[in-house]
């Protein structure tokens, strides 16, 4: 599988529909490593240079100094790429400056990967290599045999999540392949560690096809205890996941539907808090029905939304629109009972509550302002939503998007590790919706009622509490006993 | 896949057949909490009791102590199971001792696995969020879905194995399958961090059906730099590997038989050093046709042996034996020219060296006597060799086996963790029989002239430099240029 679907030109071009009104950001840092004659302005006038060109300095380090030259390392945050090589142009300009290496911050912490595997204990001597190797592991393995439930207190099973990609759907990149995922999958692996202590592995699959990444799942699964599935196009993801959950003894969740599905839940829940109205009466007009739109949906299902319309890249999703796959065809039965069958804009009138899932700058703030009174608007195409905040702004009492520089950032990283937590520690066999809907009430539930405003409807991924409180929430309902956090009881074996 | 092949009854059969001679081991060692009365001589009395009945006390915590009663953690190891328990019964009996709980160290390491998953950055706040994850990573992504091969420098790829097994012939355990396999395979990843810093993560896998797991580590491929089979039954594994080796572009190793023929031929090398002899003039005769002996003999043929014969259970092979499979035909056309086809015994007579990867105790001191002068004999069944090394000793120059409390343990510690390092270093997309060879030579180079002797013919897994050394060698001879254990080079990425 090498072939390439999406070039820098891809992501340049992204860039330039964002707009230049982008701010600086670490995520574009790069470390420009030059010489510059010792004494004298040099130094200032490169500063002022990419200050005025709309870089930040976040460092300026001497590394070395002599009669003549000095050589400087240049820490500056750029809004884009392109934004950063003008910056390196800009000093390149200042007369005395020679440039001799630009390093990317964001490169630079990837060479090598972001994870490791460590061991737990020391193997200084034939003691320690007696217990944890042979001859003393058979009989730990004798008693898996016997008894194969042993395996989630004696091995690396109880704690593990495997995150499985096969690169078709990688964040709005498209369908990249399995290396170039990896970084992403990483990524994962590292927040699953940082926010619930689990030890999660990549698993980038060199296959797309739907059959081969069921067989594939279904052979590793003895060695973990679930199953994140990341970054799988619609509709194979629908297959693979529904088939995975029923052949399989641990929770299969595939983050891009149920993760978004509850933190979309968990505010909405908030924003209808803020606008005092009930999730059983409003309308709900949702932009997307791909793998992330039918989870929110039948979510917001469950939940008590009973008036939703869908629309997609066709217009809306009604009974007797033509070609319905069988996808569409129960959206179509589970909402828009009137059979309206106009276009999105024309569905947003009148509705409290729009969700986009879909693509950027599809509505402007005229269609918000058909909404009703106290409307609530989340769009969260990625990069760039479906409208301008800013605009939406100006008409709805409450807006969210995906993008981490507005208020209310609608980011799965709050729900997937507390959720896969609490999974883990019930010892769960799977994902129900009841489960979904616990995490997203206790998600909801971390902002409090002091906190709770317009701009703050989700907490922090860094609130302190947030993981523990989603774990703690769906071990409840998966019936789990086991203290949140407590991997390793003082369970002694005994002979 | 829950078949139950072994029982805790076979271990314990096992042990009795190992005999009642076996000392105390740590690898079986117990922690006894106990309470004793204050006062008196009854701790005395209980280490006394432990020591006459055979065990060794390695340890003694008083855990909490009062005006009438002490609580006290004794620790000992015992010779094996049923040992461990006998010294429990005499520790309950001495008056005054009441036995609360009974812990088996071995048990205890083992707890929630032996490795973990850990990020290498730390997630402080968003912005180290925003360069390992969102928005940052994608252009990492990007840059890897350009150029593949970036995945090498830019995502953990670069330093990973995968320990992939099927649980079909764990240790000398058998078919006990996946989830007991998880204890072998996590000791085996942390030795890999311990002894060549490398991350490898055990998949353990739920089939055993040949060409379903070459189709899964097919598609596991893409996140690791290497693949480590371990413990898949013959002739099932000759099949995977071989099919794996063709269609991969990284390299694949059985060790259970490439690690087992390149400790063999290192040992063999300096065994024939120490008696003087040349190892295109030997003799040798082997008792096993299995995956380990299949790969001894062609990595002995490759070394310059030009006179083999080898038995299996059916008695020695010969072309004109019925019935050979196309693994046993080989061995028929590369071995045995005279078409000797009596015993194993009688092949011994006049021969050089025997090495045994069979079964144990299937032959005698008189037999090793029949042998020519300063034979070589390696009987490395496991636990329990082909003959009681004491015995051999009575006639052989050198004798080796592969348990660790006899000198010259042949253990494939030794060779694993170099070799992948080595592959992984030079990028190598194989393994080939030169790097076998180069890995042997180096090995055996590892001990010196000054310190050569019949009882040390391979150094301690935990010489300094036995896995550098290899490492070294197998780098060299796959033709990579990057300096061993440089897993991080200064190559800044640059815009």
């Amino acid at each position: 599988m090498h072939a390439m679907y999406v070039t820098r030109d891809r992501l340049e071009r992204r860039e330039k529909i964002a707009g230049v009104t982008a701010l600086p950001s670490v995520s574009y840092s790069i470390t420009v490593r030059l010489e510059v004659p010792a004494g004298g302005s040099t130094v200032s006038k490169l500063t002022t240079a990419v200050e005025q060109a709309g870089g930040l300095v976040t460092a300026l380090d001497v590394t070395a100094s002599g009669h003549e030259r000095l050589r400087i390392d240049v820490t500056c945050a750029a809004a884009d790429t392109a934004h950063a090589g003008r910056l390196v142009e800009v000093m390149r300009a200042v007369p005395g400056v020679e440039i001799a290496r630009v390093s990317d911050r964001t490169f630079l912490m990837h060479l090598g990967g972001k994870i490791s595997m460590e061991a737990k204990h020391p193997i200084r001597n034939r003691d320690d290599l007696s217990m944890i190797y042979t001859p003393g592991v058979a009989r730990v393995c004798l008693a898996i045999a016997e008894n194969p439930e042993d395996a989630r207190r004696l091995t690396i099973k109880r704690n593990s999540v495997a995150v499985v990609t096969d690169g078709s759907a990688v964040l709005g990149l498209g369908n990249i392949g399995p290396k170039a995922a990896l970084p992403v999958m990483e990524g994962k692996a590292a927040l699953f560690k940082r926010f619930a202590g689990i030890d999660a592995w990549p698993l980038c699959l060199d296959t797309q096809d739907t059959e081969a990444i069921i067989a594939v799942v279904k052979a590793i699964a003895p060695g973990f205890a679930g199953i994140n599935l990341e970054d799988i196009s619609a509709p194979r993801c629908f297959e693979i996941e529904a088939k995975l959950r029923e052949e399989l003894d641990i929770p299969v969740f595939h983050d891009d539907q149920h993760g978004t599905a509850i933190v979309v839940l968990a505010a909405l829940y908030n924003a209808l808090r803020v606008v005092g109205k009930d999730i059983s009466g409003v309308r709900v007009v949702m932009s997307g029905a791909g793998a992330a739109g039918t989870a929110i949906l039948k979510l917001l299902i469950a939940a008590g939304v009973k008036d939703a319309i869908v629309a997609d890249i066709a217009g809306v999703i009604h009974l007797d629109r033509d070609g319905l796959s069988p996808e569409l065809r129960w959206i179509a039965e589970n909402t828009n009972a009137a059979k309206y069958s106009g276009d999105l804009k024309g569905a947003l009138a009148g509705a409290d509550v729009f969700i986009g899932v879909s693509a950027p700058n599809i509505l402007t703030g005229e269609d918000i302002a058909t909404m009703n009174a106290s409307s609530i608007v989340f769009a969260l195409a990625n990069p760039d939503p479906e409208i301008d905040p800013a605009a939406a702004g100006e008409h709805a009492a409450v807006v969210a998007t995906g993008r981490s520089d507005f208020p209310n950032q609608i980011n799965n990283v709050l729900v997937f590790p507390g959720v896969f937590r609490g999974l883990l520690d019930a010892h769960s066999t799977k994902v129900s919706i009841e489960m979904e809907l616990a995490a997203a009430k206790a998600l909801a539930g971390v902002v409090t009622d002091d906190e709770l405003n317009a701009s703050y409807i989700v907490p922090s991924v860094f609130h302190p509490e947030v993981h523990t409180m989603v774990a703690h929430a769906v071990r409840d309902a998966a019936g789990g006993k086991a203290p949140v956090g407590e991997h390793f009881p003082d369970d002694h074996p005994t002979l």
